[in-house]
């Protein structure tokens, strides 16, 4: 079941990538006989992609209840769920299904969204369209280029891929540039923006599945490079805030996506380990249902958060009781209450001797409100 | 005649890359056979290099005319007077002038001229050589470290050329240490500038060539990869200006070269999107011509552009026309204004709903004056 | 001699690289036979790690009579005391004694010792660990990833080392939470503390002459590819700097690694040229030899900064006396004094036509101020 899996989006099959230097035209995307396959792209990948997005709705009263305390997970319910509706077939036939143009053009909207939302960006594409078309692109395949930077590849790798480019460009210009701002409006009606942050879940589940496949392909023991391929695939522009923000005249050196993160990219990079562990063989579970259990868990997730205009996060709860105890119990509380979006921090981290910490707690509170600030603004990318 | 095309400068012949891993050896610059074909290098070239120069002026009143009238181009008019001087033969010959000792010089001369007018450039290269020599590098060479990035290959690559980089170090030495600044006020004195300003567009239009011949290489239908490779050959330091002001200690976070880009930039990426154009045969015209015709016009605009110390460019008036139509009629005046340096800007910015706006235009002003003072000194870069 | 050198540390044997793609499995680190002919590696390692600090205490008066005279280094007495001892010999077994466990244990140690004394690293720590191990991890591998960006390898290709990220993993543990600070108060016992300085300046010595065999293989004739990746090999973290700040929060642009160099980056420079001119052939001696001398160079002068909390360096007398005669006799003694911290700079630096150093002088005390603060706090990185 395994072996068939990253064929819908990864560059080429990585076992054909050995005997070539690298593959100029690779399969990309859908070929012929994947398109028979799948069968009817276009409405029936709609029906296939609302499907775990109606299968997140299913439970939903047991959902919020369990994410209202405390955004917790009860994979027991879910087990018992699942096995009910067959979940080796469900996970089979869902991996089955092509992300092209749908799901990728749900993952630009989104990315995209989230680019118009972020303060100065519309002003900036009447200025400058050609740094803002340049952002929109960071946006939607800054995982792209980050993991191939981190793998050695060419960093515009991806944008060989004319189809994908021109989807974005074109969802990028009705975003921006539509008369009305229609497309705007219309992608902004919450019911219909939940099913599309739902669909891009699932691409990002599938990216970081595959980016751990691949470089697993070039380094069959890397525990830490299958989780760094896997998390920086996952999270996206996130991690290339700086560099995007830089691109368009905004500077804020105090913070980053690292020492705040969202739920985005701390979902990436546990699921950056379940997957490699799966990969690994330390995790007995095929990677079709974990690809599919995880999805669920994000779909449900982000969708949750973005109905509610949550700034939580499910681990929390779970960070809450672990950092203190790895990381020190005297700051527990402190670290506890940072992970609420506290308002106070640092006023007590008496260091080791040797460490004169004269500038961070005079700024830590403006740190913090920035943080909290920036959490706002992108709350659910 | 496209086949024999990048032989003068490019790294090794492209169909040879494919069999080894990487020539260790390539045969960079002039083989002995091709110092022959070429003839009289020194001597020679710089008549040839003079040659285009020449051309250029040859209809100088006419250009400075069209020039004086909003920079227009008038390909009609160009076209008569090449076809007149047999074009085809004149760009073929032309094609076949080696770049590396006197056309590259010039380049390197120009280069660190700019580096020169850099405020505190004088005073770094006194107190910090090695910083200095680095950043004169970088001006150098800036284009083939982010060629290589983009392509995923080594980003020293190019260093290995130790003749272009000790020719390189001694430029930036006279032209930084030279007793009684004497290298210096040669190089500056206007009609001595402008012979080197032309034939640093000579290299810059063969490089964007011979990058997008290389991209065209790895990708044979990757457009963007091809644009973007182009470009940057074309640019050189000047999309990497963030990171070598930071080699300086410089950082003005609130601009960069994609905000605010100056003439070279913009012509390298038309010149970029031509090229690209004429690779994949949707342009019906020889490389050597295309090269030829562009060279003509970018060492005319830029000779015009130095010799007025004039910041305009020739693209504005069509840029004015297109951009609104395009990108919102109801910034259009604005963004017209903002290319020719206006001084208001984004204060009737009224973004779309979600889009809170509240920093930029509180520091546009100040954003605005900061980009035409840069424009100021790096006028001509 | 110099063909068995680099097995200890080199990623597979690079005559080895040529023949596959890139070795998934390279025999890092130590394979079994290598074990056995290095024998004993705790404790003979341990003994043998204290050989070459012994050998620099050895001489220990004389040194430090020449380093209080102006820091000088007298190659006749030392070479002399290296022959007497057997140079050849004892320079063999030294570059057989494996790396591993020990020697890069002490590197770790030393390396996250030093990102603790960094002024909120204590609080980053507990706050936002992830972002203290990443930085752990950049001070421990940043010469790896710098030296792969230069070469154009997978920049995480290092992480595949399973064994040293965990180690170091542990060290940054130990450092940042072990119980009531004991590890870290043992560490910072000043006579281990030398210790294990000595046995991180053996690391450093031996990867650069690894990185330049490296980039030899590459580049033949590579000169400047051969110091470069030397260079970035000895220097680690110090010249990423910048990037290491920003993962913190913390932004400086005012000053750099390469505006103000500190000792073993300044070091690291000349070591790598003079490796690279024993791998030319330039220099007539064995690489054995000349590790073996810039190590015991290396070794006594760390440790006598360490000792004696000096921010010195043995090069300022030399450079003293050239860079005035290379860069301008009228900035001489200017460069002299900021060499030594001093307080006044560039207030006469009066640039040549058409530098407009308007922004400079008004800032450059606080950057020198600023740079002899990094240096305080860095003082034995």
């Amino acid at each position: 079941m395994g072996s068939r899996w990253p064929e819908g989006r990864s560059r080429g099959h990585p076992t054909r990538l050995q005997g070539t230097e690298r593959p100029h035209h690779p399969p990309r995307g859908l070929g012929p006989s994947r398109l028979s396959r799948g069968g009817r792209v276009g409405g029936g990948a709609w029906r296939a992609g609302a499907g775990p997005a109606a299968g997140a709705q299913l439970p939903g009263r047991g959902l919020r209840d369990l994410l209202g305390r405390g955004l917790g997970w009860d994979p027991a319910g879910a087990m018992e769920l699942l096995s009910a509706l067959s979940l080796g077939e469900l996970a089979l036939s869902f991996s089955r299904v092509p992300l092209f143009p749908v799901f990728d053009l749900s993952y630009f909207i989104v990315s995209i969204l989230y680019l118009k939302y972020e303060p100065g960006a519309v002003e900036l594409s009447r200025r400058h369209p050609l740094a803002s078309w340049l952002c929109a692109m960071l946006h939607c395949f800054g995982s792209y280029i980050l993991a191939d930077l981190l793998l050695g590849e060419p960093l515009i790798d991806y944008f060989s891929n004319n189809s994908s480019v021109l989807l974005a460009s074109a969802v990028w210009y009705l975003i921006f540039f539509c008369p009305l701002d229609l497309f705007y409006k219309c992608v902004c009606f919450l019911p219909v923006k939940l099913i599309f942050v739902a669909m891009k879940e699932v691409v990002r589940v599938r990216k970081i599945a595959v980016g751990i496949h691949h470089a697993h392909h070039h380094y069959h023991h890397g525990w830490f490079v299958m989780i760094a391929t896997g998390w920086v695939k996952g999270s996206g522009v996130a991690l290339m805030s700086k560099f995007e923000q830089l691109l368009r005249g905004v500077w804020k050196p105090e913070t980053n996506e690292i020492l705040h993160m969202s739920f985005p990219t701390k979902a990436s990079l546990y699921g950056a380990i379940l997957f490699t562990l799966q990969q690994t063989r330390w995790l007995p579970v095929s990677k079709a249902s974990l690809t599919f259990i995880f999805t669920v868990f994000m779909v449900s997730c982000k969708v949750f958060l973005t109905a509610t205009h949550s700034h939580g996060s499910p681990f929390d709860v779970l960070e809450g009781y672990i950092c203190p105890v790895l990381f020190g119990a005297a700051w527990g509380d402190d670290h506890y209450h940072d992970n609420h979006g506290g308002s106070h921090g640092g006023s007590h981290g008496g260091g080791g001797p040797g460490s004169p910490h004269s500038a961070l707690p005079a700024k830590s509170k403006e740190e913090l409100s920035e943080g909290s600030r920036k959490k706002k603004t992108k709350k659910a990318d």
